[in-house]
């Protein structure tokens, strides 16, 4: 159970790390779509390994489209995005199944299920949003392509040094361009030696990644439920070593008074408009017309080459240390998979709101 | 659409603030469960407007159970339960359909439907978590009957002020006995403090909201989309003026090194457990069986007597300040209702879990 | 669980025979619909005991809307629609605890939640039927504003009976002129001996209804899974002595060759239609822009006053008769039953095909 | 949208008839199932081809299992199953994008999608239920080893001629012994004849399905809108050319009166049990632990080599002939598509009912 997002747009991920394929099915897809394998690739590179302090894994991840296109375009049917587990080095994980990870979902998922794949975390590993990037990318173009929306994201802070971004600004050129998704050239020595000693010391680092959308018409949102930062924050908080998500001002607004974060209104080019944007872009649930912003936080990687205290699954208590390829920091590799989890949202509040508003 | 929470513990609410009642319809509530009105009337008490720096609304919400009930018991049928709209000024409203107030949905929801209901916000006001602080009580009485979970939230920032509290020991009497629902004496006088100075300004304050859930079995939640997290932070984010969630560390972990934060697995009492708990008793998106703990995030209330700026509906851009009953600060008033929304996450996890994963 | 029908026009009903009141409550109801009690009221009446031959029982059913409106029109917020059960004598089925009635939900329903409401079958009740035929009204609506679509049903058989009814003819006037519900004249004199002949007996009746749909544009229905045909059988099959339902020739078509079933298509005023109409309407599970016809068995009336063997609780075998008021045939009280399901389901293709399809 | 059955048993089937492949996801299958490919490759071999009369299409269509087992067991995580598409012959239907089959979806697809893939009908082809036979097999598998249900179905009749057959005698032996998997060794004669003659002149029949559930325990169903034959009537519903379901004595109930039709209950053997069984096994829309029956009627198969009138998609009226394979009668490959469709539905009850109802 549970690996559906979206009610209209709906999209399956399924895969294990290490199993032969990995992937989504899609269906709610509007028909007509113009949609090919490009459109899903490019993301998909973008997801992969970068850098030297990103996992060693090359993931050449090469999507096909197996249902849902004819002629270029979609069918309005299921489509379903197949990639291949290349280069999965099992061999690395040998042994894995008789303890629990510390700071990974070994122990839960083993709890849960009865049984676990300890072949790189099966589908609790971070692999798994292979799925998510594809399926993310058919929303984005959908978004683009009938309502213009832009999805944009980048590392906002990578272990403790926090950048500083001009969110109304960035571009996705400026993300790309720096090896760590952190469009803030300044940061860009002290992230390199936060990373360096990382490392160094066999340890590894969290961040948060912020995340803009431009373009959203006013009206998107399902209240009260499915308001629009509430899917966001399921959705965002299902990536994995995500820890809190917050919107506009987020936990800052807390010490704030009504007269400081309520945003004035006023008419702009016969449109209202807000003098501030304290509210992140959504009232009541609903997108107001203007820039949605959030961020995002993570943990820091768990994989490490540090020694660890753990117990198996016999309940002995032993020490272990990881020899394998990990990331020191996966927050440069999870921007596109936030970007994709609001194409996924956003996606699906569109074909909501077509149905019951128009 | 989007006005319903779960897959099989289904909870919907319905009703407008000034509407001639409000309420929620729950489907999914195993048989056999002893309820009655009281088992509800007592959440709803507690989320009534206390002490001198809440709206003077006398809010005596009186629950009346319409089905789904036979000889004390649950029928495993539809549980209606209606909450009459009393003590409603309507006129207090009055002329409000004229332009939108800052802060509040009235902008998006009219762009969304095309319509809105002005009178004390329609169903885009706090009144409407009513229906929830009543369908939360079912399901705390389920979780506490069936698993013994405890869910226990306090208020532990208000304004600028920051509580400290031990989120291991804190009780139900603790919160209670605070006029703020905060167990922090220590910080009584500066919180009375600043509502005083927000108050006699015309202003009101934001803050945040404490939660911890024990006894949850390891094992609850639904990866990848439905994690436990993901789902405790859609509904968490659903509640009126809530900006940001953090688990665990939340975003203080973003700073924090890996072997720092990975909690190492120990053998106690035959059973597992963690050394220390920075990911807040969840693992991989599933409970891992200690205490689980997060924090909401709050807005000021939007609604204050300060003179603010707006535009009219036709456009033209005035200026109003608000005369009627108000909160200073809600989130004392909160504090039920995070309860509340966690009590429907875990109670759609705990039907989840034994549906699949017996 | 159970309890909801539709994707984004999603009815909810609730409500035991002898309780407090019974009722739906409406998600998804596009916002500026107008609507007032008055237009439930009528399909309310209709749904009535009307006639010698149905129960005595006096259901003056008065719905109240207690959210979801405001000034006439729909907010686009859930609509809660409440009927008091008035006229529920409970002392007629004063002992039925003990034992369960044969051809009723008793045993199973008890088998299933451990628990029943023996006080006129409590939710297995037809009585349940309420809340279906107010939600349809509302559904009704819609699809008559948006889509001028036309929903008609009447008595095609009681009991052996068997009406001779030209579907394309049929009107709402012809349907309601008769006693019974069955517009055929030449049918009349057969059906009240039909009727008398059970009634004397101390038993009961069955039949059929049929139903047509007009004006339902081409492209309604969600292939492959919900497809029209497929959510209409959901709908009707849940009505409660429903036992059949077949589409177009229906059971009749296995029977036939190829050559004879399939609809040639043709040009007729710039638009394709087909010669025949076997298919009734519905080809590949999507909606062909003609007439859509269905007919649904209903088994007969299972309460009836003959004495009858069942068991107790206990385990004890025993006779029984019935003393208290029921329907000879309920066919005719079906009607609007039908045409309801019909609405709910229709509306919610609509919504559905306006959000994938435009 | 709608190409998911199920609540917690999910199934979601993908592809079109001339793609690359086609297949089904599955999410909410219990873990620790032993499952491999050859469990669900059985019912793939019964669903091909069989037989003179069937298509000559080869479709040896061979399962891979993508996801979701680890050493034979299943994860409790997504199983993706993946059927390559061979043997199709795309020529065969070279220009018939440019007009509308008779009895086919051509027409309709198109005006809901506004595109269609012409190649073997895309996903409106009987081949898109591979998927399901494949997601059934594994439904049937659960439903076996949790419950011993056991699922059968067989063709009761063939064009005209209407089979004998003891639903309480017929065993999956005696079905697979028939070419036309009709357990009545006396028809068989008439129906090779009606067979040959609707060969010979071009033409095709239809049929009906006759299905019997074994062990299905009583309390099974999810009343009032998924009601075990709500459920049951949606799924059959859903397979290509069915155009009625009638449950136990299904429309001849029409014509009985509630002495005849009613089952009387007794004890036998310390169980609540009824003396005969006219309402097939189900009761308010809950399995009553007796023999669950029902009849599915299949129009005959569309595609005729006989000339045909039709309409292009300019509005031209033209006349045209089908050369390709296909069969004459696909009654007896529905047969297994009948089970698969009942295992799917009674696989989401069971965990349903598992959810709410211990």
């Amino acid at each position: 159970m549970g690996n559906t997002w979206g009610k209209i747009f709906r999209v399956t991920t399924w895969g294990e790390s290490h199993g032969p394929a990995i992937g989504a099915v899609l269906d709610g897809v509007p028909a007509q779509l113009p949609l090919c394998a490009d459109d899903i690739q490019h993301d998909l590179d973008r997801r992969c390994a970068v850098g030297k302090y990103a996992t060693q894994r090359h993931e050449t991840d090469r999507v096909s489209i197996l249902s849902g296109i004819y002629a270029g375009l979609t069918l309005g049917t299921p489509i379903m995005l197949l990639i291949p587990n290349s280069d999965a080095h099992s061999e690395d994980y040998h042994g894995w199944e008789k303890f629990y990870r510390p700071g990974h979902g070994d122990y839960t998922w083993e709890q849960k299920y009865g049984i676990r794949d300890p072949r790189g975390g099966g589908r609790c590993s971070a692999r798994e949003t292979v799925g998510r990037v594809a399926a993310g990318a058919v929303a984005r173009k959908l978004l683009r392509l009938k309502a213009g929306v832009e999805i944009l994201a980048w590392a906002e802070q990578i272990g403790r040094i926090k950048a500083d971004v001009n969110r109304s600004a960035v571009s996705i050129e400026l993300v790309e361009d720096s090896p760590w998704r952190c469009p803030d050239k300044a940061a860009e020595m002290a992230i390199r030696d936060e990373l360096e000693k990382a490392a160094s010391s066999g340890d590894s680092l969290g961040g948060t990644v912020g995340l803009v959308l431009r373009n959203v018409p006013a009206g998107w949102g399902e209240p009260i439920c499915d308001k629009l930062n509430a899917m966001l924050a399921q959705a965002l908080l299902s990536i994995p070593a995500v820890r809190g998500v917050e919107f506009g001002e987020g936990f800052a607004a807390a010490s704030m008074r009504g007269s400081d974060h309520n945003d004035a209104f006023c008419q702009r080019d016969g449109a209202v408009r807000t003098l501030t944007n304290h509210c992140g872009g959504i009232l009541g649930g609903i997108s107001n017309g203007g820039e949605i912003y959030l961020r995002v936080a993570f943990k820091p990687t768990p994989t490490i080459a540090q020694t660890q205290r753990t117990v198996t699954r016999e309940g002995e208590e032993v020490e272990f240390a990881f020899k394998g390829r990990h990331d020191v920091c996966f927050v440069p590799r999870a921007v596109p998979v936030v970007e994709a989890m609001a194409a996924l949202v956003l996606a699906d509040c569109y074909l909501l709101h077509r149905a019951c508003c128009c």
